[in-house]
């Protein structure tokens, strides 16, 4: 299939702050709605990690963690905050590295980033923290039903976060849970122009996604919503577990 | 700065078959033209890596090349191509990973990635590989200098290639060479909408350009540029390097 020539990317602007047992779809609808960019067939919400741990109450105040003795003494010794540090731990089910005052392990949910997601930025201070969804790719889906409840156009919904990486710098923003895409777009077995075959071309096209969303997703700003439109992506029901790349395969856990 | 509430990303159509020692500014230029899209003050302008190699005469033979002892025995093991082998060590600087058929490792320009980008798709058949060009950000320079030169505005350019990541599956599009732009978007002391400072937050631009871009830059279809427009990205110079993770915060060297 030829790719569209172009496509763009839009800010879903007016969300208000977003607080416990909010109704995203409602908000999100309500948003598309006001500045008058109802969803079409082909596009992709996008909606970061933030606002879904924040409507999912998944915030905890680090004056109600009590670390336990492990936490402690790494806190100690990395001059960090324990409670923090239980919280990653609690938050995972296996440290990849833990050196140096840094923690990389990875989530329930299978993602491997620093400190388990857990963030201690933009979620209105006093010492709370946010966690990540418990199940990212059913708060996409809750999302997505939510929408086409309310009589918008079902698209994908992809929840992302903002991850480090190794040997690069910066953070890049990637999907940590999808519903209604393959998050794969597979080359493997095609043959190019000049009759080479692409034998593993797999591109992560959920986190491209996810990446071509953030520009406009500002963390200052409060813009936690965006729509990709033009890529024409179709409707499939796909687990989000098709990112997780398989032990075999990776050489770094 | 609020950040722009929408941008868009077109293929650059039109272009031809690149052969080696091709003026690429000139073939863009004149793709460019071809389809009235000239560059405007603000646009990041995304070539991919193979034509950049392809342009510089960077294909290699596998018949021209004789494999070493070290990357004889490691082939013969996994059942390699020797010579793509002897390849793959002659443009590292250091291997990180080299086990279950896999080499990881860090190209002369402190890239990290699988076989130093030694690639044997899409280059012509005929057991030729290509290999990523020697200076990318060089190459991007001299893209951006010869479009100027010929009349379009100045923007900045990206060159790109698809990488691995790990624990992660799929390819992402990922910045290799950039002349003109700032890599990393920077949020370290700013502070947020609630007054909590964001201490660390250091977004690789770059990288999420590049990923905005592929998807209208199809393996298949001979699109190897792109356009991004309407992010307003001012024209500065920096370079690359700041993309590399240096090696006291980098936990998977």
């Amino acid at each position: 299939m030829a790719p569209p020539s172009e496509y763009r990317v839009f800010a879903v602007g007016g969300m208000p702050e977003v607080v416990a047992g909010d109704d995203l779809a409602a908000l999100i609808d309500a948003a598309l709605t006001a500045q008058e960019t109802p969803l079409e067939a082909g596009d992709v919400l996008v909606v970061t990690q933030k606002i879904v741990s924040k409507a999912e109450g998944r915030m905890i105040r680090l004056d109600d963690v009590s670390a336990g003795q492990f936490a402690q003494e790494w806190a100690d010794d990395w001059e960090k905050d324990a409670r923090a540090v239980e919280l990653v731990l609690q938050e995972s089910k296996r440290i990849v590295r833990m050196t140096r005052g840094l923690i990389v392990s990875e989530t329930r949910e299978g993602w491997v980033c620093a400190n388990a997601g857990v963030d201690q930025s933009n979620v209105g201070g006093g010492g709370a923290v946010t966690l990540l969804p418990v199940d990212s790719s059913a708060s996409a889906a809750a999302i997505r039903r939510g929408l086409v409840e309310r009589g918008q156009i079902d698209v994908p919904v992809i929840v992302t976060d903002t991850f480090g990486r190794p040997w690069r710098n910066g953070l890049t923003n990637v999907a940590i849970g999808v519903s209604g895409m393959n998050p794969i777009r597979s080359y493997v077995g095609e043959v190019d122009a000049e009759g080479y075959d692409l034998r593993v071309t797999e591109m992560a096209i959920v986190d491209e996604l996810a990446s071509a969303a953030e520009p406009v997703m500002n963390k200052l700003d409060q813009v936690p919503v965006a729509v990709v439109r033009g890529l024409n992506i179709p409707v499939e029901e796909f687990d989000h577990s098709a990112l997780v790349r398989p032990a075999e395969t990776d050489l770094f856990r």
